[in-house]
């Protein structure tokens, strides 16, 4: 098969997708004029076949997954997507099939968070198949909703539910004693949790009117929330009893009592987990609700050191507390 | 050896490169405020072990090589740098010794190009050693130079030498015939061209004041002329005999006559190419003068497809156009 080169890929591919400041990706550089007075919040995530994702997953799920765990970060920083930008390392046997699965994909998860797509790279590396995406967005002033800066006596809200991303990698990759308890709806909706997850960014401007410190979850609830509590300098009391489980995750867990450690130190969530003052604590939830998504109040933020979770009122351990895709 | 987590790599090796607005790299994301009305300039180039530098290349240049090629397009554009983001995804045989060096590389082409470190992602991938850098520039509003917008009758200037990458890249890799007619300055100078392009940053202001159009060559003088004529709807009558060589270059051409055709076809020279206006021209290469770079006249913007490349008088062919790192 002949294939494209690296010009014809983009004209075919990623132009389409280009931003109106990407200049149909035909130059060296995107230029885009910034709302006026506003700061620029910048990220970047990379994610690899085999580390972040499965090697068979499906391209238009890779697309999705690349571009969403950036957006996350922008979700909780209380920013409005502005653009991204894309590195594509293909592997030895990329085909064009493939790419325009991923293009396809691609260009559904941009328009859905209307950020469009202002420049890009595509590089040949024999290893596995790898993407980083850097997104761009904007906060008012000053305004950058932080993940240092949580502040005692504050509540500890998450996002959705927790675990479904754990749950989906887990049936993708074995056959687990649960299984069987699933509908396949369910199994459905776990495995699309891990493939293709959806930035919360319906929750940013309640956060960056309400939250005094924000992030998201990618490396489990556990782990993560242990992250902000030690930069803010400050402690956390969570029940585990308030975490919020979707009923696929409830059915695995009535199915498998002791899975539901895995399900708050496994990774992929994508989910906010936020830090709000009591006096805003009730604004936040109303707002939340507003823009249609759920959020649970799990916990309190304390002087101590580190991170206590309760089962109710007994005290609970965990055997390994954070996932780490590095 | 015991490796440190990534959370202990960004704290050891990176953090003391972050730019005020990364918030010491210990937030998911970096705030920064643009200057007031300016236009952002963003690009993203990646670098791969075996492709774009080689694999036992020191891993200072190896920084000094990621970082470059990207401020190298904001050179071109007109832009001055703001800050950048690192995606590094590092092979299984990874060694905290290398990473050492690369930060130290990296931490000086930062504070030599005033572009501090806005965000990063460290990754692991079971293949070679990739590297995506995003640069961030500003330029006064619509005025970033572009690609597409050679006007006729402009004049064609060059930055710097070209050719050098190239002849580094050879030595590195074999013994070629011309070899012992250099020096070993002239040795010298040619790989560090090749493994350390400088980005042509001080020409900036130059061509904002000044181009009609620019980019910078990455794939070689003939090939990127043609793609940026292409692009702009014009062709282009060039003199090889106008083009500015090295004195390690003209060492070399006059030990292998024939190597001239591979200087200006061959890739890696990241010098700036652009199209001046006759009326700017003057002033133009009085700023370029006195900004340090030198600049020289090789051609003109004619109304036809495709570059017609002289040689003195007699017409000239190539056997191979282009370079392509991909």
């Amino acid at each position: 098969m002949t294939r494209p080169s690296e010009e014809g890929l983009i004209a075919r591919y990623f132009a389409p997708l280009a931003a109106p400041g990407a200049l149909g990706l035909a130059d060296d550089a995107a230029c885009f004029a910034p709302k006026p007075g506003h700061d620029l919040v910048v990220t970047v995530d990379a994610v690899v076949a085999g580390v972040h994702f499965l090697p068979d997953d499906p391209p238009e799920s890779v697309a999705h997954k690349a571009l969403g765990v950036n957006l996350s970060d922008l979700a909780a920083k209380g920013a409005e997507p502005s653009g991204f930008l894309l590195t594509l390392a293909l592997p030895d046997d990329w085909s064009e099939v493939w790419l325009a699965g991923f293009a396809t994909g691609l260009a559904a998860a941009a328009a859905e968070s209307r950020c469009g797509l202002l420049g890009g790279d595509t590089v040949r590396a024999a290893g596995p198949l790898s993407l980083s995406v850097t997104a761009i967005g904007q906060v008012p002033p000053g305004r950058m909703v932080r993940r240092t800066t949580a502040g005692l006596g504050d509540r500890i809200c998450v996002s959705g539910t927790v675990g479904d991303a754990v749950l989906g990698l887990t049936l993708l990759t074995g056959s687990p004693g649960w299984h069987a308890a699933l509908s396949g709806e369910a199994r459905a909706h776990c495995i699309d949790r891990y493939r293709r997850p959806q930035a919360r960014l319906a929750l940013a401007s309640a956060l960056l009117a309400h939250a005094s410190a924000a992030m998201d979850i990618s490396d489990g609830l556990v782990g993560d929330l242990t992250k902000m509590m030690r930069v803010s300098g400050l402690g956390a009391v969570v029940d585990l009893q308030a975490v919020p489980f979707s009923e696929a995750a409830q059915t695995a867990m009535a199915a498998e009592p002791g899975l539901r450690d895995r399900l708050v130190t496994g990774g992929d969530d994508y989910e906010i987990l936020a830090c709000l003052p009591q006096s805003r604590l009730d604004a936040f939830l109303a707002e939340a609700g507003r823009s249609g998504v759920p959020v649970a109040v799990i916990g309190e933020v304390v002087a101590a050191e580190g991170v206590v979770f309760r089962d109710g009122s007994v005290p609970h351990t965990f055997a390994s507390g954070s996932f780490s895709h590095f």
